[in-house]
C-alpha cells in the first residue's frame, strides 16, 4: 500500500478509435505552444511564436544563478566552465530550423497519447555558442568513447521513471563540424529565454528537438552505448511496443504553407476570395539540402512545382517558396511537399509508429473560395 | 448552391457528455499558448510565457511599416497620428495581469466549445503607453458620447460573421484614470511582440483580455452603444442562447499555485517527498485589491490562511503568497483561493454560462507525496 511513482505514472498507450483528446493531452497542449503558421512568413522566428515543448517543468534560474557545465566521463582532462569561460572561448552562429520529432501525431490514426501537435511544432532562430567538438577537444576525448551524454536541469518522472532529461549522440556526431553542434548561450542575439533552456543549451542541426538538451548542465563522455530513459526507451521508431525499434534521429523533409485568406476563429479552416492568391511557405529537411517544393491545390490529385529561394548559404535553415494560384469559387483543399537531395519526400499516406515520431504526411489546408462579392463586380 | 461564410463558420455549442476535445478545440489549443504554471516564481513574465489568445490570424507587421492611429467619430478635432508622435505625448508604464475571460473554460460541464483553456491562461508585464483619457482629451470628446470602439487590423470570420476585431469601452471608463487605460507601445521596455498586438494595443488594467484590442489603427467614438460582434454576440454571461446576456467586463479573483516538486510528464500530476513542502502561489483580482489568499490541502474541506506579500504599490498586478505545508505519503489536492476588498472570492462549484467566461473556480492540484526513501533514513 506503499505510494509509489507508479500510482501517477502510466504506460504509454494509444487512443481508442473516436476518442477525443483528453485531458492530458489537453494539459500539454496548453503548457506547450507551436507555431502560429502565419509565423512562417517570418525568416527568423520572433520571440514567442518558435514552438516549445518541455517535458517537465521550466527549471527555475534567475540570472545572477553561478551555473556551470560540466565536461567530465572518458575524457584526458575533465572541465568545469562557467558562462564567463564559455563566452571566451570561439563561437559560431546558425540558423536552424527545429521541429519536435512528435510533430502531427494527433492526426495519426491510432493516435499515440502524448503531446497532441497538429503540424505547428517548428521554428527557426539563430543560435550562438561554442562548438562543441572545441570542448570535447579541450577535455581530450578517450580512445574509447562512444557516446557522449548531455544531462540538464528538468527533472521529472515518465512512465514510472524518475529522471533528469537525459540525451546522447554517437561520439562522432559530438565531435564532427558538419553539422557543427553547438553549446549555445544565445538565441536571435539575446540571451535564452527561460522555455528555450537559459543559460545553456545543446543545438544539434539537422535533428529533431529531442536532441536538443536544455538547461544544459553535464557533458559526459561514456564507453558504452547510452540506455537512458529518452534514448532507449522513448524516441524510437516501433511498430509494437515490445520491439527495440530504431532511433529517431533527424529531421525527415517537410513543407508547410502560409495559410492564404483570413481564418474562421473555430474552424480554422480558411477563407478567401475569387481571383490571384500567391501562395508562399517553407521547407526543410535536416537529411539533406531540400532541393524542390511542390503545391497541390485539388487534395494532392496534381502537383506544381513551387518556385523554390536560394538557401542563402544556411543549410539548416527552411526556405521559402512560392506558387501562384488563381482561387475559383467553391471548397479546396491546399497542400505542399518538399523532396532533399537524397530524395526523401512527404507521404500522402501516414507512416505511422507507437510514438508518433518523423512523421511528414502532408500538410492538408481546406479553404474556402467565396463567391464573387456583387459589390465589387463594378457595373451593369 | 453557392459557396458562402456559412460553410466553414458554424454557430456555437456545448459539446456533449463526455465529448473528448475536438480536432478544431486542439487547433487553437496548439497555436494559442497559456503560462506555463511553474512561471507563476516570476513577479513580471518573461517574453514567451505569457498567454496569447488570438481570433484570427496574428497580423504581419514588419517593422518598417507605416502605422497610422485614427482617432475618430463623435470629436472635435480628428487624430491621425505615428508612432512617433505617439511616443513624444506623455507616457505612463503599468504593471498588469491580463487574463482570458475563457480562462477555466474546458473545465465545464457542460464544455462550452471554444479555446480549450484549463487554468493557465494569465500572465502579467509592464505595459508602457500613451493614456487613452490625453488622447482623447486632445481630440474633444463630444458632449453625446456613449461608448469608444477600438479597431484592430485583425480580420476573420465567427459563427458567419466576416469582421475586424472590434471592442468597446464606455466612454467613462475610456475617459477614466482609475484604472488608467492605456494605447500601449511597450512591453516589458521593449517594442510589443507580434502577437501581443505590434506595434499598438488597449491595456484596460483590471479587465479581461477581449478589451485590451492588440495591433489597433482606430479609436472611434460613437454617440451609441456599440452592437458590434464582439461586444453584444460574444463575450456575455448568459444561460440560454437567446438570453441578450450580461456583458463580461473586469477580472473575477483567482488565485493559482507554483506546482510543488516535480510532474509526470503525460498526467502532468505533481509528485513530492515528504517534509516540509514551501506551498507559493499569485492572487489577483480586476474588481478590487486582493485582501486574501487561503491554501487547502484536502481538497477544499478545510482552509489555512497563507501570507499575502504587500501590493508594492502595483494594485492592478497579481501578488505573491505563502503558506507552508508539510507532506505526508500519499495522495493529496491542493488549492488556493482569493478573495478581494470588495468581497468577491473563488467558488468550489462551478458557477456555469454559455461561453464559460469569467469562470474562477477554485484550482485543484493533485500531488502524490512518495514513501520516505530509505536511502534517506540515515539509521540503524
Amino acid at each position: 500500500m506503499g505510494h509509489r511513482l507508479g500510482d501517477t505514472s502510466a504506460p504509454a498507450r494509444l487512443a481508442a478509435p473516436d476518442e477525443g483528446i483528453g485531458r492530458d493531452e489537453l494539459a500539454l497542449a496548453t503548457r506547450n505552444h507551436g507555431l502560429p503558421l502565419e509565423a512562417l512568413r517570418y525568416d527568423v522566428t520572433p520571440p514567442g511564436l518558435h514552438y516549445v515543448l518541455t517535458h517537465y517543468d521550466i527549471p527555475y534560474v534567475p540570472e545572477d544563478t553561478p551555473w556551470r557545465l560540466a565536461v567530465a566521463g572518458r575524457v584526458r582532462r575533465p572541465l568545469e566552465l562557467g558562462l564567463a569561460e564559455l563566452r571566451a572561448m570561439p563561437r559560431a552562429t546558425a540558423r536552424v530550423t527545429l521541429e519536435c520529432a512528435g510533430n502531427g501525431r494527433a492526426l495519426l490514426t491510432p493516435r499515440p497519447v502524448s503531446q497532441p501537435w497538429l503540424v505547428e511544432a517548428v521554428g527557426t532562430a539563430e543560435w550562438t555558442g561554442v562548438p562543441l567538438r572545441l570542448l570535447l577537444a579541450e577535455a581530450g576525448v578517450a580512445a574509447d568513447a562512444v557516446d557522449v551524454v548531455f544531462t540538464g536541469a528538468d527533472h521529472g518522472v515518465e512512465r514510472g521513471v524518475e529522471q533528469d532529461y537525459q540525451r546522447s549522440l554517437p561520439v562522432a556526431v559530438a565531435t564532427g563540424a558538419e553539422p557543427e553542434v553547438l553549446v549555445a548561450y544565445e538565441m536571435n542575439g539575446g540571451p535564452l529565454p527561460p522555455q528555450h533552456g537559459y543559460p545553456l543549451r545543446l543545438v544539434v542541426p539537422g535533428w529533431y528537438g529531442m536532441a536538443h538538451v536544455k538547461w544544459l548542465r553535464e557533458v559526459t563522455v561514456a564507453d558504452a552505448p547510452f540506455t537512458g530513459f529518452q534514448q532507449a526507451v522513448a524516441y524510437r521508431l516501433r511498430q509494437e511496443s515490445g520491439e527495440e525499434g530504431e532511433p529517431v534521429t533527424r529531421i525527415a523533409p517537410r513543407a508547410l504553407l502560409i495559410p492564404p485568406g483570413f481564418p474562421d476563429f473555430m474552424s480554422r479552416a480558411r477563407v478567401v476570395r475569387p481571383g490571384p492568391v500567391p501562395l508562399q511557405g517553407r521547407a526543410w529537411s535536416g537529411r539533406a539540402p531540400v532541393t524542390r517544393a511542390e503545391v497541390s491545390t485539388d487534395a494532392g490529385r496534381t502537383w506544381h512545382e513551387a518556385e523554390l529561394e536560394p538557401d542563402g548559404g544556411r543549410p539548416w535553415a527552411w526556405r521559402r517558396w512560392r506558387y501562384d494560384w488563381t482561387a475559383d469559387p467553391g471548397e479546396h483543399v491546399l497542400s505542399a511537399r518538399a523532396t532533399d537531395a537524397e530524395g526523401h519526400t512527404q507521404p500522402l499516406d501516414q507512416h505511422w509508429n507507437r510514438g508518433g515520431f518523423a512523421n511528414n504526411l502532408v500538410q492538408r489546408v481546406p479553404v474556402l473560395c467565396l463567391e464573387p462579392d456583387p459589390a465589387d463586380s463594378g457595373g451593369s
